[in-house]
């Protein structure tokens, strides 16, 4: 039996290992996240596996099985700065009471080989790139455009995992590990508001949201603001001001979609000139590919016609995009079960937040996530949480998932 | 006969000392601009004339006449950085002119006295404090609020100031010389396009604008822009991007008002996150004293009902404000005649900049300005341009206003 007593209890000292009052802090990189993992090693002592660091630090525990064939549950221990007790470490926790508890259940050898990962730097907190360990482990990452990046003490990104044994021209190899793995499972919390609105514990996640991260610029003309009458103005932010509220329409056209304009600049940004160029950020996202193209146009359409209007001109630049990753159906449907079975309902949400997952699954490894409630929407800081009883049904219910997951890959 | 050719000459000298590729530099308290200063002693030097420096640095000339009775003439050398040729020195120049000549007819004896005034840091481009000669003249500067004020580079106003030879707890003896003053004239380029698309060359400034300038900041809920869904969010940004749009109309239903958001600021201003806190900028302008009380009203009051429907909070607090100041119906008048006389054809329009006549003004002195106009509305910058046809028309009607108000203080 897989004890979520245990899992709360390791949460609570991780928790009191790593946080200060402003939050959890074990950033990817430093010290205390160093700390959090020699914490973790210990607590693999008493288990019959075998464990090992690759390429770019992801940490791989690893329960031989009967088959060759791997079952992976993952998630990551780092934090941003000031955060959560739950984000990340919630799902290595119980990740490694289920493979305990499998250990236990099948004498030390289940019918396939589990696995646990704790991959390196899913927040991407100091250096600006997230899903770093996963994406070096599916390829989808090369060191060649993170060279420059430094933190904010301007010490570089290669310095910094040279200093924790990581050598950034060999991270690719880290795909190595790909071999085998048949299923990966993450247990992750929400992040957002929508199961505490519906009062379920419980969700089954369809994939990651595609993502458009865009600067919209708009370029008008700075003007005194005393003498120049209001009809020749050409203001650049009367027009940024005419998207922030257009893409509320685009994203509401839809049930999922969500539209951001989380950053705003204005230049000169003085009290005394009208706005000669503003600059703002997009941030667009939804689950079917053609959806997010559709609402990207409808916005540019719409910056196009309010740059026009105010008589300024509009430029595009592209930050980052990502296409929709849906999870694997069959899985999908195992996820269903375990949480119904466990919780008595369920509910399918697709994840907004990009995960570890995300980068597993395209690659084609057949990938689920499970959710459990987060307490009003809050993360990334320290009022994050979930109620005791809600991750205890998450563990029973992760727990049920790989189980179904084994009988699954058997055959 | 006044010649307003040498002052299109003096100008011409002044901006060949002063300005480098980007514009004039005459920036108050530096080299370059006691450079200014040092070079227009130079031409003081054949004139029947006094001059001194005032405990704020304005720089008076005075030409005695056969009465105590003063007639001023005023404006400032000093520029912003990578200013025009125009905005300031033309006043000094055109009043050098008028002053000659007034020399010259009345055989070094006027009826009343004349005398020109070169303000001090009437840009506060190096300290953020306008008008700072001109308030200390008029009483209406406090020199405590200012003490604390530095540049960019760390100096102290009032280690600058020594460095000048002012000794900035004496600054309001510079009241002294407001002793026997009868008018105060200014000419000055208009700064805005207005002229300029009437096809007029001059203008009589009815007053300058009154101003309200406030920070209003919206409080919402920073969130996950992408577990977030819109329904959900308190958006900080869409407040302040409706009051950015609302502003317009409020200023629209006056014909002379104008309202303008120069600066937004957003936290935690992430691409990736709903924005929590919105701090704008907002500076309202008009001559009435009661239409500008109420775009202020109206403003507050659409701020708060947009607060309301986007579930946020809002705050103002105050920047500055001052209120209209109308010029003297009289020396409208006057000016008005001289304009015509001049060019013609004459517009009356009220100045949203600020000058130092609006100093002079609100402390009871008759006072009005004369505009000359701009080309494309632009100052503040090295593509600041007049007509060199119209300076002449301007520097001719400003004799004419000067003569004018000689009279009028005679009567």
């Amino acid at each position: 039996m897989v004890n979520p007593k245990i899992v709360l209890q390791h949460l609570d000292e991780l928790r009191a290992l790593t946080s200060d009052e402003q939050g959890a802090q074990r950033v990817a990189w430093s010290p205390i996240w160093l700390k959090a993992r020699a914490w973790f090693e210990e607590k693999l002592k008493p288990l019959p596996v075998e464990h090992h660091y690759d390429a770019v630090g992801n940490h791989w525990i690893t329960l031989a099985g009967e088959s060759e064939k791997a079952l992976v549950l993952g998630s990551h221990l780092d934090s941003v700065p000031n955060g959560g007790w739950l984000d990340g470490s919630l799902g290595v926790m119980a990740g490694l009471e289920v493979l305990t508890n499998l250990a236990k259940e099948h004498n030390g050898r289940p019918p396939c080989t589990v696995r646990l990962v704790d991959w390196a730097d899913e927040e991407g907190a100091r250096f600006g790139r997230s899903l770093f360990g996963s994406s070096a482990f599916a390829g989808t990452h090369t060191i060649e455009a993170d060279r420059v990046r430094t933190d904010r003490d301007g010490i570089a990104l290669e310095a910094a995992l040279r200093n924790c044994g990581i050598d950034v021209n060999r991270i690719g190899e880290s795909s190595r590990e790909q071999k085998n793995i048949a299923a990966y499972l993450e247990l992750h919390i929400e992040q957002g508001p929508i199961l505490e609105k519906l009062g379920k514990p419980l969700a089954v996640v369809q994939g990651t949201k595609g993502v458009e991260r865009w600067t919209v610029t708009f370029h008008g003309q700075e003007a005194h603001s005393g003498s120049t009458p209001m009809e020749v103005r050409r203001d650049a932010l009367a027009a940024a001001a005419r998207l922030a509220l257009e893409i509320r329409p685009i994203a509401r056209r839809h049930s999922q979609s969500v539209t951001t304009m989380g950053s705003v600049k204005t230049f000169p940004g003085i009290v005394t000139a009208v706005v000669g160029r503003c600059e703002a950020t997009l941030d667009m996202r939804d689950l079917d590919a053609n959806i997010l193209a559709g609402m990207l146009r409808e916005a540019r359409d719409a910056s196009e016609r309010f740059a026009k209007e105010e008589r300024c001109s509009v430029e595009w630049s592209k930050i980052w995009s990502i296409e929709p990753i849906p999870f694997h159906p069959e899985l999908i449907n195992l996820c269903e079960e375990a949480v119904v079975e466990t919780a008595g309902a369920s509910e399918q949400l697709p994840s907004g937040p990009l995960h570890d997952a995300a980068e597993v699954a395209r690659i084609g490894i057949p990938t689920v996530m499970m959710f459990v409630q987060s307490l009003n929407g809050l993360s990334h800081n320290r009022a994050e949480d979930t109620k005791r009883e809600h991750i205890e049904q998450a563990v029973i219910a992760l727990n049920r998932l790989a189980q179904k997951t084994i009988d699954w890959i058997q055959q």
